[in-house]
């Protein structure tokens, strides 16, 4: 599948990633164009069987999303609306990302606020590079609030104490305290980031299709259901893997490879050196 | 509002924060003088419109607050009650602190267990300083359990498996461990603590109290209400603010200002780097 | 009570804490010993006055637990059964341990991935080695997914996103890193793990047993209950704890030895600085 003709958006496909490029000058506001490239993208991705992995970065080397564009903010009624009975818009888009079949990734190297940091918050993972990427969340100085899920998201990845502090701070954060308060998944130093989330992009897309929906499901299932219903559906939804024809394939495969014995079990281990080699203590 | 003649808290308010100092000789004890004072200033500065912070601070330089007085617990009955119908007495304000429409932090620079960190737990954030603050929650010592919220809010905060830790380890926590786990903010300097708090207290107060009540709500309905029924509401109340006209002016005045041009928002960068300059590490 | 004859765990009780010794070459694989002997001693142990508090360690130096024997897994029906009604088998008792009135610590100090992985989590506390214990749960590999509870576990403990990193990304993770993401309760030096859970065993086995099971009580209730509900049940299982003769003749004696005089409310500082000379950064 062909992705042209993006208005603020560049899209290449790469091995089952998608690397989606933001250029929106001067400082890639959500705008207009960022909003129509985002629904179009969504349509078209999902439908799209050769891509398994999105990962977000910024042609920007300052910025990475700056925010919601403000002047499109400054008329809403003074009587509002009672709360809508559906998501819409751009804001069902943002979470549609959390059910979507297939993993999305933002490399953040530069600067990330407002709605831009709502956006990267509805994505399933979040890398920060140390020194170049700064957070926040600071609607609220000029009286309104992180309405695009940022309340939602900060509150349930950090806790409310450090979400309010977050929102009503008006601080900056940098990439390191970003991943204390378990904004991202993980600070990088700026010149290992690119490699890192590239060997992570292409490591989750030797997973199958079929299974990393599986287990984007289950976490869907884990935030979801009741304990003991998700428990019984996660077991449900091990049946379905297993019983695939593609994964005895593969554990087949595995074992005819030596898995199990002490040489293959001792793997990780050496693959954690490997990683250690390349991106020291952050592994 | 004047806020005199309590028995072991001294208030004294300053640009809409209210900086309350904890002064309850020789160990900064919760008896029946701290709780009287905490009721009443609970319904004072509820009804108070020109607070908007509330900072809690101790006159001990060695102790934030011990814990509930030991004395008060040795006669419950041996056949408990059943569960009461509602929250009452100082759990009940503990528990307010939750949902008042304005910012509770502590800034903990001595050791604090027991009650007194439940206290801690029940407000909006946390501060602690290195090397001179020391948590713990060890009831289980005397055989009975952190039911002034503790085991509500460190399974919340940290996960089930630190919160056992904490609760049934009867070990006390530095600052920078406790930061580790969730059970503060954010851990800093002894001889910075003091200027970081000042500086983010008087950042939220920057946020007009409408504000800081909807920011608060948003991260209560994050909690409280089911994933798409908080979206749904979130949305809502972000109608709310934007259409009220003091978001309208500070918006525009943004604007005005340079909002969206780059030099304005590169903005964050050079405030990390100002913060940086004072806290180092810590931001 | 004795615990002999065991297949591959060995089982020594000291002090109320039961050590439990992993020792299944050449991998410590879970297969039908593992299991066998881990129902057995559940049930066992379940019945056990003496015992409060179970620690598993691994006889293999290099390796904690491998995984789920995986030829166990190739032969799942093609069209998957609907989720069952109930728990069963193993991953019964691996959820059993959540529930179990007595407190169950992992210390790993080497390779746990998949199902192995999946057991630690399903204990209350996790300890790893630093430079030693290596994680991973990298099931989606091979086409199945953490069915033991492990989708569950990881999203509960880390957030979505961290485990959907963790479940997809196939990498393995050191100690340190494992902290970092909430996975264990805290990385600690490979020559100071043994002495700090023996430290942190004892300690727990000085609380009472009726104090553990409701200290476990309340964080389940904090857990499931909805919020109200849960705090009015804490304050009933803090009558409980309070009401109890045992209860009282600890409080008594603290209150006897000094508790709540300066000195005494003092210990939790001198105790810190006791456990940072053992310890360092790690407490």
């Amino acid at each position: 599948m062909e992705y042209k003709d993006y208005k603020v958006w560049k899209i290449e496909v790469k091995n089952s990633v998608a690397w989606v490029t933001i250029d929106n000058p001067p400082v890639n506001l959500i705008n207009m164009p960022f909003l129509e490239d985002m629904e179009r993208f969504f349509n078209q991705v999902k439908a799209d069987d050769d891509v398994k992995v999105i990962v977000f970065q910024s042609a920007d080397p300052e910025i990475f999303i700056s925010h919601f564009d403000v002047t499109a903010l400054t008329d809403f009624p003074e009587t509002p609306e009672p709360a809508a009975a559906e998501l819409q818009g751009w804001k069902k888009y943002f979470m549609e990302f959390r059910t979507l079949p297939k993993v999305t990734i933002a490399k953040i190297e530069g600067i990330v606020g407002g709605g831009g940091n709502e956006f990267c918050l509805s994505l399933d993972m979040r890398f920060g590079a140390i020194e170049k990427a700064v957070f926040s969340q600071t609607e609220a100085a000029v009286g309104i609030i992180a309405g695009g899920g940022g309340t939602h998201w900060l509150t349930r990845l950090m806790g409310r104490s450090r979400a309010l502090e977050a929102m009503l701070g008006l601080m900056p954060y940098s990439a390191k305290m970003a991943e204390r308060y378990g904004w991202i998944n993980r600070a990088l130093p700026a010149d290992k980031i690119g490699q890192f989330v590239e060997i992570l992009a292409n490591s989750i897309a030797y997973v199958s299709a079929e299974t990393i929906a599986i287990v984007k499901r289950s976490v869907v299932v884990a935030e979801e259901m009741s304990r003991k219903e998700g428990l019984l559906e996660e077991g449900h939804l091990f049946a379905i893997a297993a019983g695939s024809g593609e994964s005895k394939g593969r554990m087949n495969q595995a074992l005819d490879a030596g898995l199990q014995t002490r040489e293959m079990e001792l793997g990780p281990k050496n693959r954690l050196e490997e990683l250690k080699k390349l991106f020291g203590d952050n592994v």
